[in-house]
């Protein structure tokens, strides 16, 4: 928890993002997070727009989140998308007809003018998720992967193709002129601390870094940046993220979410199967904590939860000793 | 059945309305028949177009209506509403998972470009309904029920209110400058024969008669129109049409609905409880036709269909003589 009552601010996407809100959730008082989400899978499906990360997490912090799809609403029914088929509309997305709801909801916010943050801020009430929940940015942001049948958004990729095709390059189309979503540089800001979810350094997290002025707040931000490592033994935990490190020339270890986060990344949080390049890592001076970092159950992400809640005091405490310690050796200078 | 091969035109709207069209369907061959379908019901509804009349022709003729309820899809459920429900979206209008997918299909096409018209031939088709569905018309024509607490679209006075509010009066915005859909008057002109289903003559028949145009083309066409009553002594079988008939200045009776349709109609098909009205009106000038025509289940459809057919026979066959006689009076005069 934090004692500043300032907000811990969590970079999320993918099931493995939506997995440690829930836990991180459930470990601190959700009201104190801040969610920075992932809008490059966002789609028009069926004249709907749908938001696949911001949905996880808002159905998480509303306590609807599918434990067992690990997306869409637990308990939901498939009528609709059944429906579609038998009318020859395309049906490999597969839609709840609760989650139908919420897409209508937003799709009906946007068309009456309202951003993206603005729809997103009151379907976070509207649903009851305690938390604040930001788009990473209103200007459209499209993840799209290269492949040898041409270029795929990340849903056709993703969903559609059950991501079997080889991938040659990614990019986030209209990255160079968005704009953070207001909200994003000033939670970034004035943070308690940064976390940066279990979620696929490439298509998760790599949109919102795309977005210019993200990377550098988190480069300059007074609060500790903490990374939680996706992979466990140099394979990711569930989804495509070898593949897509891979292509975007990142190596498929430790030492590849260090590469994707160096410039900002205080702390990594790594899985004891990747002990042996934590150590490497530790020894070229990066901070690295092991733990068994695989979320099976509601308790794997609650400890998980509270390890991060530990490691943020912990640097906190470290970095109130370095800044007595700065002063002091200033103080020392001046005197 | 249609010895012509010219289709059997029928004027329809609301639940008397899709029932009757269901049993025409059963008694002669759907393809033979062209449905000029009531759009004054036509909402938006969470941000989707809905047009329930073209609706409930499209399930009935494709094999989806529901029975129990007499609108919307057979074994639907309605998940999606309750979500909207629980997101404080409003849920007075019962739209069914299944049924969504429809409203989702039809607004992708609209907003796409397509008229009503094209619109629902597409759907027409991939829901596989062997029948001719137009529109009234392509322009929006409003149905407006005046009450002491203001003016309401017809779903808000029907569905929103359970038709429990005084009717002060009715109107159709927008029907002085609407037109017929593409189709409709040349339906029309070239029938086998019209029939006006039974439904309510005010607000399922009463829109598609303002739309400019269409009350001229029954009033000339050669085609004998034949209308089936919507009462059953001097009452409604379901629904608001004995006080919408009141508000409008139409006795609540054989006479008022031989009053709305007295221009074009031919002949009136009427239940035996209303056979001292009917003798009333025969002794008028106008034909009328009693039997049992309450539909309680697919039998009783069916039996109105077939007699609907018989009529359409029988009136042909009038009109041939009629013709012959009068050709024969003119040779007469002529020599």
């Amino acid at each position: 928890m934090s004692a500043s009552g300032k907000p811990i601010v969590v970079l999320t996407g993918g099931t493995g993002g939506a997995k440690f809100v829930a836990g991180l959730a459930a470990a601190m008082p959700p009201k104190e997070i801040t969610c920075i989400v992932n809008t490059g899978d966002d789609l028009d499906w069926w004249g709907l727009r749908v938001c696949p990360d911001l949905d996880s997490i808002t159905y998480v912090l509303s306590g609807r989140l599918s434990r067992e799809r690990g997306w869409g609403v637990e308990g939901d029914t498939f009528l609709c998308r059944d429906a579609m088929k038998a009318y020859g509309a395309p049906a490999w997305f597969s839609v709840g007809d609760k989650d139908v709801a919420l897409h209508l909801l937003r799709t009906q916010l946007l068309r009456g003018g309202k951003s993206l943050s603005e729809a997103t801020a009151e379907i976070t009430t509207r649903l009851g998720a305690d938390a604040c929940i930001l788009p990473m940015s209103n200007s459209p942001v499209e993840t799209r992967v290269g492949t040898p049948e041409g270029e795929l958004g990340f849903e056709e990729y993703f969903v559609g193709r059950r991501f079997q095709v080889p991938v040659e390059y990614v990019r986030f189309q209209g990255s160079e002129s968005a704009r953070p979503a207001p909200g994003v540089l000033d939670a970034i800001a004035s943070a308690e601390a940064i976390v940066i979810a279990p979620s696929n350094p490439v298509t998760s997290i790599g949109p919102i870094l795309a977005v210019p002025g993200i990377r550098e707040a988190l480069a300059h931000t007074g609060a500790p940046v903490i990374a939680i490592s996706p992979l466990v033994g140099k394979a990711a935990v569930s989804g495509p993220a070898a593949a897509l490190m891979a292509a975007s020339g990142l190596p498929v270890s430790l030492f590849g979410i260090a590469k994707a986060y160096h410039e900002f990344m205080d702390v990594l949080i790594a899985d004891y199967a990747d002990a042996a390049d934590a150590s490497v890592l530790v020894q070229s001076g990066v901070r690295v904590h092991t733990t068994d970092i695989i979320m099976r159950n509601d308790e794997d992400k609650k400890r998980l939860g509270l390890l991060t809640i530990l490691m943020v005091e912990q640097y906190s405490r470290l970095r109130t000793a370095d800044a007595r310690q700065a002063t002091a050796v200033t103080q020392g200078t001046q005197s």
